[in-house]
């Protein structure tokens, strides 16, 4: 199965279009067998579904959500960059930022959202190194921001 | 023109010395390819120019001049590492931690500043990934920090 | 001298077990000769040693004595995944996150616990690009978080 089916199998949800840039940058870069991708919030079709702070305004599942939908959205500018999420040989480092009220200390549950659902629709390639971060603010208020780094065939 | 050129007419201003460390650390470290370069607060002449929180001691064009200056920070030691910028291929990546108010949710508007500047005078070349975030506290307590990865020739 | 031994001499410390992931990721990724490490907190045997914001519950000394505990977490990672910390050819990145009261802008005296002992115990090998940041919210509530990157033989 591919990671499509997978995706849609097992979370019901499926790898949304390439979000357009929030700022002049670009949202992939290559170099060598080496692919950056930009930082993503949980956006939808140009709207920020997850705002205000995880523990706070925001309960864990919500946050994991929004870690899930960020995720998402990597995936879909690095199938859009690659032409097929079958290129990825293995995820290297993913990064959470997750907007944290005070006190709120449960980062690594929040990204564990994220971590899972590579792990179910990659398998052994979604293995990732991993940083799960608070931060007080984000743009436009966002949960969460995440990137990250993969390798390609 | 040179990049050295496009700074002056489209900004006037320079490329700074490279800005001795501020801890025990290696300002660029270079593997295969691709360049390092350590994280970069808006200094000049070992002086903090931007300090304070984004959204409340400075607005957002004082946040977005930090961030040019931050970001001439990392050419400066480029500059010195390499000899010459012109043996840079492409910006890979850019992430900058803008310290910022609580409320404050314009980090990418923040980073524009900076990105804006690589395109004007890199060109292509100075496209890259980025990632815009808050954090409360920086050294020193600069307005903003700055690293960024590069492919070289 | 071996790694080891150096820090054994120097520190009367030694390289800890790989501690257990915290999460659901992979705590070392391997992509041609650079190794990543995912994000450590200055734990033994399962404890966080070090909890509370640097500036208000810990003091200055105490944020270095925990990015030690830190990056020695990080090594002891290495060695389980290289089998030799000799095979380190040189350190690549390290960003540490540091819990920070608010107004603590002394993250790089922080970080420089860590740094110098990366110099102390691997010489030149142990130069790395660093970024020093202020976070408000930590796994666990963690005093710090640090990560490295580094070049295998």
């Amino acid at each position: 199965m591919t990671v499509e089916q997978l995706l849609k199998e097992k979370y019901n949800m499926e790898i949304p279009e390439a979000p357009k840039p929030g700022g002049i940058y670009t949202p992939v870069v290559r170099t060598g067998n080496i692919v950056y991708v930009s930082g993503q919030t949980p956006k939808r079709d140009g709207q920020l579904l997850f705002k205000g702070r995880v523990g706070k305004e925001l309960t864990l599942a919500e946050g994991q959500e929004a870690a899930q939908y960020a995720t998402l959205n990597c995936l879909g500018l690095l199938k859009e960059f690659l032409g097929d999420l079958g290129m990825i040989k293995q995820f290297v480092q993913i990064i959470g930022y997750v907007r944290s009220a005070t006190g709120f200390s449960e980062q690594p549950a929040v990204m564990n959202g994220a971590s899972q659902l590579l792990f179910d629709i990659f398998g052994e390639r979604g293995g990732h190194t991993r940083l799960a971060l608070g931060t007080n603010e984000l743009p436009g208020g966002a949960a969460i921001e995440i990137y990250c780094i993969v390798e390609v065939l």
